[in-house]
C-alpha cells in the first residue's frame, strides 16, 4: 500500500491560489515541484522549499506522484496535459487534481484522455480566495474514484479546511461549482443595481451599506465586493471577465441540462455589457458602472 | 422640555413584528396601547401588561405621546389614521411612527395628511424577523425631522438594537427599505434557481447548501430559506405573495426615478408566476416550484 501515498506533487499555476496551495504542500512536507511561466512565482516558491521548479512540468514527470492544476480555464488543462506531453511521460496511477472552473463536459473529456494514460482524476474545484489558500484552508468540491481520493489524500489534507465528496461521477465537481458561480455572480450584479438606484435616489451609498450588511438582505459578496463601490475603488481583486467567463460557463450548464436560469443570464448580461464597455480588466464590482445617469464615490456624475 | 417625553405609546397590529415591540414598550416603562382585530393578539398583550387594547385606537387618541404603526402596507395606515379618525383626535405634536413597507410616495402623502393635524411622522421601516422584534432589537432605517426622532427616543430605545438616521426627507426611510428587499428578494430567487439547477444537475441538494453556506455563495436568505427546500418544508415563515408586494412596490420605485432594474424585475416575474401557480400562501422558498422537470425534497418529480 506503500506505493499509493503521495510523497511528490507538481503544483501546475501558481497564481494567489496556486501559490497558497503550493506552499501549504511544502509545510505538509511533501516534494513540491512549481510550474508557471511566470519566473518572479517560480523565484518565490524556489525559496520557500520547492524541490524544483520550471516553466515546463515534463522534465519533472517521472518523479510525481501526484498533480494539482490551479489555471484559469479547461484549454490551459488539456494544453498542459496533453498538449505539452506531460500525461504521456507521468507514472500510471498518477493522480491529477484538476482545480480549475470548467464545465462538466471538459471534466469529462480530461477524464477520458488522462485514462488513456493510465492515470486517475479528482474533479475538484476550489473556493476561498488566495488568504484562505495560503493557510491551507481552501474549500474543495471534488468528485471521482475513492481510489484517487484516497492517493490526493496528502494533498486534500495539506490544502484544505473542507473536502466535500460529491460523488463519483467526475463532473459533478465541476457542476457544483458552476451552481456556486452562478449565486456568486447573481449577488454581485445584485449588489451592484441596489447601489445603483441608492446612488439614484440620493440615498449615502455608505448609509445603504451599513444598513444592508447589518440586515437580512446581506450576502458574502454584498458585503466584500460593494465596500470597493463605497471606497470608489476599482482595482481588480476578481476581473468583471471572470465573471463574463463563469457565468457563460453557468450558461453552457444550463443549455446541457436544457433548463431556464432567469437571474444567471441576466446577470451575464450585465457582466457582458459591463465589459464592452470597457470595464472587463476592473474589479468585478465595475458592474455597477453599466448603470447610466447616477454619481458614484470616486466618480463623475455620468 | 418634559413635555416631549413620550410616556405613552399604541402600537397598531400585533402581528410577529408588532407584538414584539409592543411587548419591548411594555419592558421599558412605556404606558402601552394595543391594537388589533385579532382579538387573542389582544388578550396576549393585555396580560402581558398593556395598559388598554382594542381593535379601535380612536378611543385612545387622547391619551397618547405617540403611535407605532406595524402594519402591512400604506392602503391599512390611511384607513386607521385618517379614515377612522384617528388622527384628528391625537394631541398636537404626537409622534407617529409609520413602520409598513410602503413607498416613498405613500410616505409623503401621508406625512403631508399628519402635518394637517399638526403631528410629527417618522419614516420608520423595520427588519429583523419576529425573534429580533420580540428582544427588542429591530434594525430601523428612519427618516424625519429631528423633532420626530426627539420624540420617539424613548421608543425606538425599546424596540431597535441599531437606529439608522437615514436624513431628513420624508421617503428615504421607506426607500432604503425597498432597496433592502430589492436585494432579499432576488437572493431569494437566486437560491431557487441555484437549488433547482442543482435537482436537474443530480447533486444531493444537502450537500449544495452544505458547499455554498461555507463558501462566497452564500447570502442571508440563501443560508434561511434554502433549509426550508432542503427538508421540503414550505410552512410560510414569510410568505411568496409578501415578495410579490415588496417587489412590485421596487417597481413603481424604480418607474419613480426612471431606472433599470435588470435582476429585480426577473426575481419579481419569478414570485409572480409562483403566486400565480398557487404558491402565494406557500413560504417564499415555493418560488423554486416555477422550475419543472425536477424532483425536489418531500415532492413527487413534476
Amino acid at each position: 500500500m506503500d506505493n499509493q501515498i503521495v510523497k511528490s506533487v507538481a503544483v501546475i499555476g501558481l497564481g494567489s491560489m496556486g501559490m497558497g496551495a503550493a506552499k501549504s504542500c511544502v509545510r505538509a512536507g511533501l516534494d513540491v515541484y512549481g510550474i508557471d511561466l511566470n519566473p518572479m512565482a517560480l523565484e518565490t516558491l524556489d525559496h520557500f522549499g520547492a524541490k524544483g521548479v520550471s516553466t515546463d512540468a515534463k522534465q519533472f514527470a517521472p518523479l510525481l506522484d501526484a498533480v494539482l492544476l490551479l489555471v484559469i480555464n479547461a484549454k490551459q488543462v488539456t494544453s498542459i496535459l496533453f498538449d505539452s506531453g506531460l500525461a504521456e511521460n507521468l507514472k500510471p496511477n498518477t493522480a491529477v487534481m484538476v482545480s480549475a472552473t470548467i464545465s462538466a463536459q471538459d471534466a469529462q473529456q480530461i477524464d477520458a484522455e488522462l485514462k488513456k494514460h493510465g492515470l486517475l482524476m479528482l474533479d475538484a474545484p476550489v473556493s476561498g480566495g488566495a488568504v484562505k489558500a495560503e493557510a491551507g484552508e481552501m474549500t474543495i468540491m471534488a468528485a471521482g474514484s475513492s481510489a484517487a481520493f484516497t492517493k490526493l489524500a496528502p494533498v486534500l489534507d495539506a490544502t484544505a479546511a473542507k473536502v466535500y465528496n460529491i460523488g463519483e461521477a467526475i463532473g459533478l465537481g465541476a457542476t457544483v461549482k458552476i451552481i456556486h458561480q452562478l449565486l456568486a455572480g447573481v449577488h454581485i450584479a445584485a449588489g451592484a443595481e441596489a447601489m445603483a438606484l441608492a446612488a439614484r435616489a440620493q440615498i449615502p451609498l455608505d448609509v445603504m451599506y451599513e444598513v444592508v450588511t447589518n440586515a437580512a438582505g446581506n450576502s458574502w459578496m454584498f458585503e466584500n465586493r460593494m465596500k470597493h463601490v463605497v471606497d470608489g475603488d476599482y482595482t481588480p481583486k476578481s476581473m468583471v471577465d471572470i465573471f463574463v467567463k463563469d457565468l457563460n460557463l453557468v450558461a453552457d450548464t444550463a443549455q446541457d441540462f436544457k433548463f431556464p436560469l432567469p437571474l444567471a443570464s441576466t446577470a451575464l448580461n450585465m457582466f457582458t455589457a459591463a465589459s464592452n464597455a470597457g470595464f472587463g480588466k476592473e474589479d468585478d464590482s465595475a458592474v455597477i458602472k453599466i448603470f447610466d445617469g447616477i454619481k458614484l464615490p470616486g466618480m463623475e456624475e455620468s
